[in-house]
């Protein structure tokens, strides 16, 4: 049980690859007392959620399918829980409710969800008068090079992306360079007029044709991880912004601001950008 | 003489390179009109400003060393008029006070005067109710960098940066990586806090150290012409922000927006950032 | 006239901007003399080669456009002549044989000529015994950067190329970027076997198929001059090799040591690769 | 045991991260069979080598730290056999001693044998008729960086380097960047002759000044991984070399070769470059 001024957080998927990252996060974190470890999938039942992280104590908090129980168990510290949710989007709307229902905050990190979904989601957490943070990426950095272009994309009228990832994303582009595009696209302008008639003597040299002009680029090999540039041009300047992600680490220091932050809300907030 | 509509300005220095970029940039923009070009070496006297700057037609603004009495003459146009400085530090103290003496804005690319200087002529313009820009820089695509790097040094904790540029620069790091880097500093942060004990096997190889814990690497090289990256690390990422210059051209934007600012001021302005 | 030790130099193409570059750069080798400048434009007429090229001293070479007589003048010469052309393709062939009857080595940097009109030169360079030189690409960073490449292609099984140029230019790929690609499909390797299935969301996103399952990027900003990146990966690790141009000075090293080695040879040479 | 056409493998400290990469690597190899697992700590005495390094199958081979007696059992194999060491350079002269006296070839991947040391082992191996391979840098990418900076070290005057890790690295510059001026270093040229005179403003912003006149930057950043870039300038252009690495795995291709081709020397060699 979570000391008086800890915050109590239930893990959802804690035995999956980024679960096991955030039971760390949470154990190391001098504010925060990992108090339940969900797996649905049963394969983990009983096991330690911290040995199976890589922890070389255990946390004394045994993986368990039993997601309402759980929720019931949090509700009962003395301060509110959070319960944090990488899982997949089919199960992530039922899990919010729940979390909400016992006045557990959630705290999202799926991209899945319908604007339908999340506006159902929306007006429960009014009702509920519970916070509830839906965080499509959790990577401080990308957050940032995405502000940062928005504000250059009023200063410039020619910008282009390049997202380079491994061989095995088999999506092209990337979800989060679509989602700069658009983000940039709202702006209400139109990028990148052409000065003469373009010909691609290939097809596909010059890219995929996003919102508002802005050409995507997707680059796949082996030995990538996670990369992305936004590249903004005008006569003699070049204005590059680029982040790498080596590690699911990087999203760690987001996941912990947003179970601090969600704390302090009362409604449905969406993006890591309102909180920072 | 400029028409009614249109700002007229004058460009000190306008056989020099950067001046003679202004006078294209001048002469292009629909709402300006360039009224008077000085070049004080007496070395292109009575030539015409816009051949000279390579334009096809003549503007019929003829080369003077007489820098007061085109002042004097500038003020006797209808629209209020702006002065361009790009000339020695020397002379643009000077030059500023004789512009605001004849009700002309002064708008001032030069880096070289004191903060005395700068502080007695904030005083002459707060006096004379009258707009005076002093822009260090005039790359907006800089500008944006330094300060979407300052937002990101509000969550990244390490930072390097390195700027590269031709091997016919003599000064090492660059004006705008230590500026950059005092930017950063004023956070109040010390960043880079060793995990390790560093060792140099050979002196020099970790750069050299400016404000705040931040290093800076200075690359010569043939070919290059002026670049400047920032690199944020954290656990498991890397956001890179990244400025190429390879015209004057690119200094130009900001040129214009400066001439159409600094007739809406009252006072002296410093900082491309402060009219963005 | 040029003195005994140095190369005699006809410039076919003076006037133009490859041409006055090769104008500076021939006055300056201490082992040529510039003896002919021909534009065939007629616009230039008479003006001085290095005064039109920006050099402070005149050359005493006035522009003409009568290149026969031109070329018989050089043949006078002690020492062989080399004639310089970066002209159309329409115009090179006819030059290049005037060139060979007249004794004069012909060094050509057009990349328009067909397999067919290459072969016929080189029969008749082979007949008249003279050294003849045709460079699709004088730049000796990027031949070194494909050889580079072609060699990290036995090791590599993935690879992907972006190539990074002006707004201006209406073709994309480049044509060095494709060439780029047959060299490295010369392998009789099929690169970049899919390990997933790959989906595009917005066409184009994967860039344009060129040869052996290559995948050619092509980027038009203003701001950007004319820039490749050859990425090879393989587990664990990424290989770049990037080559940036900035001024068409990068092409004078090649074009020097072109003439130097013309003079060598006996037949026709294609590529600078092939006499590094 | 292996199977006829199998080359036995013995690896030295294999319950360390690189000794389980190259377990793992060894396990897939379809032509090898691991057949002895040296661990001199005691520390996992008799845990499968497979498993220990996260085979999801035992490969049968139990940890051991009796090496003379696991080389004797090796040598008993039909095949030749091949030791590969990972461990630090005061164990690694006597296990190569011993392996050529079993028989057993050597692939060593350490940096720190003293030149004495390296001529008494190749003097040992010339006895022997055995081949021996010592790699002080088993990537692939990295030697053919290497070996393509070194050619264009012919053409080129001017280069610089800079080297990028993590900020758990203590040593700057790496030794690899250390490395790599001293390659081109041979050349017998001075580069970076200055055209102007220098000047730091700070000290060491010009970088550590290696082997002739060749600067060497290092950046330390919690982020990065290991990354070096060797950049050469010319008039006009850049041409710029870079290899990332971001998983031990990059380095098992090179193993694995290196085992296939030690079977075929009859003496000592150093350096992958020289079994490309």
């Amino acid at each position: 049980m979570a000391n008086q001024a800890s915050i109590p957080v239930v893990v959802i998927g804690a035995a999956g690859k980024m679960g096991r990252e955030v039971v760390k996060a949470v154990a190391s974190a001098p504010d925060m007392t990992l108090v339940g470890a969900i797996d649905t999938t049963g394969e983990h039942q009983d096991k330690d959620a911290g040995e199976l992280a890589g922890l070389s104590e255990p946390l004394e908090v045994p993986i368990t399918n039993q997601l309402e129980s759980m929720l019931a168990f949090a509700a009962q510290e003395k301060q509110p829980g959070v319960m944090i949710d990488f899982t997949h989007p089919d199960s992530v709307y039922d899990n919010i409710r729940s979390a909400i229902a016992y006045g557990i905050r959630p705290v999202v990190g799926t991209t899945g969800l319908s604007p339908q979904q999340i506006q159902n989601l929306a007006d429960f957490a009014e009702k509920a008068s519970t916070g509830c943070l839906i965080i499509p990426n959790f990577s401080i950095g990308m957050v940032l090079l995405q502000q940062a272009a928005v504000t250059a994309s009023k200063y410039f009228d020619h910008v282009e992306i390049i997202e380079l990832h491994h061989n095995q994303k088999a999506d092209a582009p990337s979800g989060t360079a679509i989602q700069t595009a658009q983000m940039l696209g709202e702006m209400g302008k139109i990028f990148n007029q052409a000065v003469v008639e373009e010909t691609e003597k290939i097809k596909g040299a010059r890219g995929s044709l996003a919102d508002e002009g802005i050409r995507i680029h997707s680059v796949r090999l082996p030995g990538l991880i996670a990369h992305q540039e936004v590249i903004f041009g005008a006569a003699g300047q070049i204005y590059t912004l680029r982040h790498d992600t080596s590690d699911r680490a990087c999203y760690m220091p987001g996941v912990l601001l947003a179970i601090r932050k969600v704390l302090q809300l009362k409604s449905l907030v969406y993006g890591l950008e309102k909180i920072l």
